[in-house]
């Protein structure tokens, strides 16, 4: 895993500069923006900016408050969510719609929205801001089909990667290409940033969706099992529900009016024993490994040795 | 009333373009969305914008996609505001919220807000581009500020007129706003059209409250008496809490747990003999005056013509 003490300068300074920002006198906004600020996090998205700058060489003044601006993006994306997944922890922390209700949540991840967007107008060119608002649109479009996928049992691996490429991995791929593009990386230098982020956002979302099953509800800071109790299906049923030997009695449990915790535990003999939570695993390695190759075809500086700690990361993540 | 007649030309050509411009694929966003679209409205927001337009000669190919654009953004407020409301009818459908639960409106709301800042950034010059900024998020503002004041017996005049300025008018301010500043309109024609269009957002949702408390519910397309069971306190509320006579018993029937037709019928009494809801109409009226004011230091043309018609109809608005 990350450790948060590798970026803490820089992580300080971004934590600033956001509780700057949206500073509102609002009480309610005030502490729920504190709360998310305060609460941990990798802060991957905005780290994966600021190193991808340091392959340009244009004006790094910007960069501070544009890797704000997709931190921001990210949390608004979190506490709505958090609406849909009712989920009762997130980074181990009350949820924002826990503290003031989710009609509050709405409008903090609204807030949350505009100050990223004021941030973008203010500092992002035409070219990259047309380009993100491309990638929120697919995010919006990502969380609506997972939304329309609940329940459903003839879900293809394609659709799940599909789901999450635009639910994570493009928002990762987008970060990478404005810290980049904004400080004039271009080419194969922009290219090649691009798809080590895409790949590792895949891998990562894989990884998340993992820990679902099998994360440690303490380390993960987010209730185990949610996914599988509010019928969002990720690749290890997915992969469970096309086994021969398995999807019977896998669509026979999943079908269940109601999913206690008999039947979770069974379901998830049921991956241990098909052998899916490992196949999962071994498809979020392959596209680690698809992302090593993009990394690789850059050139040697501080920044990829970074990108490469952070990959690394990523092969031995528990949270 | 606005005879949507007067406008059908115009107002067709942009709910083609809105259609089109949204088409997402998926079911939930394509109802949602064409459900708003078709669901009526009186499109007052990009009206503003497109007439206002007319009293500069700048481009003007661009109008209708960032009148689109204000529109988008209105009714992702409206989606948003509606999960908080808990309102069962808006415009006399049924909500986004209540086909598809919850949930799913936030995403809608979020995909028209997505939507409205890819026009915004396709199309809008940067100094607007930030204008819009500023007043989308003095809007959440707005909206957390009701929230934090429900059931709120001590709120002043002035706290509900900040409340509507910055949920309501500032976002009619703006249309003009930038329908004149992007055809090239300046100096005071410019400030009288922003005034004009702030003024008359200001009685428009006066005029809007009123109506939660005098509207037929079929007409007004939503449900009757709901600010007041959900604790927003508007104009002739405040207004009943500050009259000597009234607000001890009306304190007392606002402080019940529960508010059924017989409290709510009492306190419509009260607010008809106290003479707080003719009050509020003429607060109402003293906004229109003012936009009277501002529209007529404006140059004569066809559109002048129009936004006083728009103001007259204010006048004798039912819906």
């Amino acid at each position: 895993m990350i450790s948060v003490d590798r970026y803490q300068a820089i992580i300080k300074k971004l934590n600033d500069f956001m509780l700057g920002y949206s500073r509102s006198g609002r009480m309610i906004l005030d502490i729920a923006v504190n709360d998310l600020i305060n609460g941990g996090g990798k802060r991957l998205r905005p780290l994966l900016l600021l190193l991808s700058a340091e392959f340009g060489d244009g004006d790094k003044d910007k960069l501070l408050p544009m890797a704000a601006g997709v931190e921001f993006l990210h949390m608004a994306t979190l506490i709505h969510d958090d609406i849909i997944d009712e989920a009762e922890l997130r980074r181990g922390k009350m949820t924002a719609q826990e503290k003031f209700g989710k009609n509050a949540a709405v409008f903090v991840g609204d807030f949350l929205l505009t100050k990223a967007y004021s941030l973008f107008a203010d500092y992002l060119s035409r070219e990259s801001l047309l380009k993100l608002n491309k990638v929120v649109s697919l995010i919006c479009i990502g969380e609506i089909d997972q939304f329309e996928g609940k329940y459903n049992t003839d879900l293809s691996v394609n659709d799940y990667l599909k789901r999450i490429r635009r639910k994570t991995a493009l928002l990762f791929a987008l970060c990478s290409y404005i810290g980049a593009y904004e400080t004039g990386v271009r080419g194969r230098d922009l290219y090649n940033l691009y798809k080590f982020a895409l790949e590792l956002g895949m891998s990562f979302q894989i990884q998340d969706d993992l820990l679902d099953f099998t994360g440690n509800k303490i380390k993960i800071g987010k209730e185990a099992d949610q996914d599988l109790i509010t019928g969002i299906y990720t690749l290890p049923i997915i992969l469970l529900l096309k086994k021969d030997n398995y999807k019977e009695r896998a669509s026979y449990l999943l079908s269940k009016e109601y999913l206690g915790e008999k039947e979770i535990s069974e379901i998830k003999e049921l991956l241990l024993e098909s052998g899916t939570l490992l196949d999962s695993r071994n498809i979020a390695e392959k596209f680690l490994g698809r992302a090593e190759k993009y990394l690789e075809r850059l050139p040697e500086n501080r920044a990829k040795e970074e990108l490469r700690y952070i990959l690394n990361c990523q092969l031995t993540r528990k949270k």
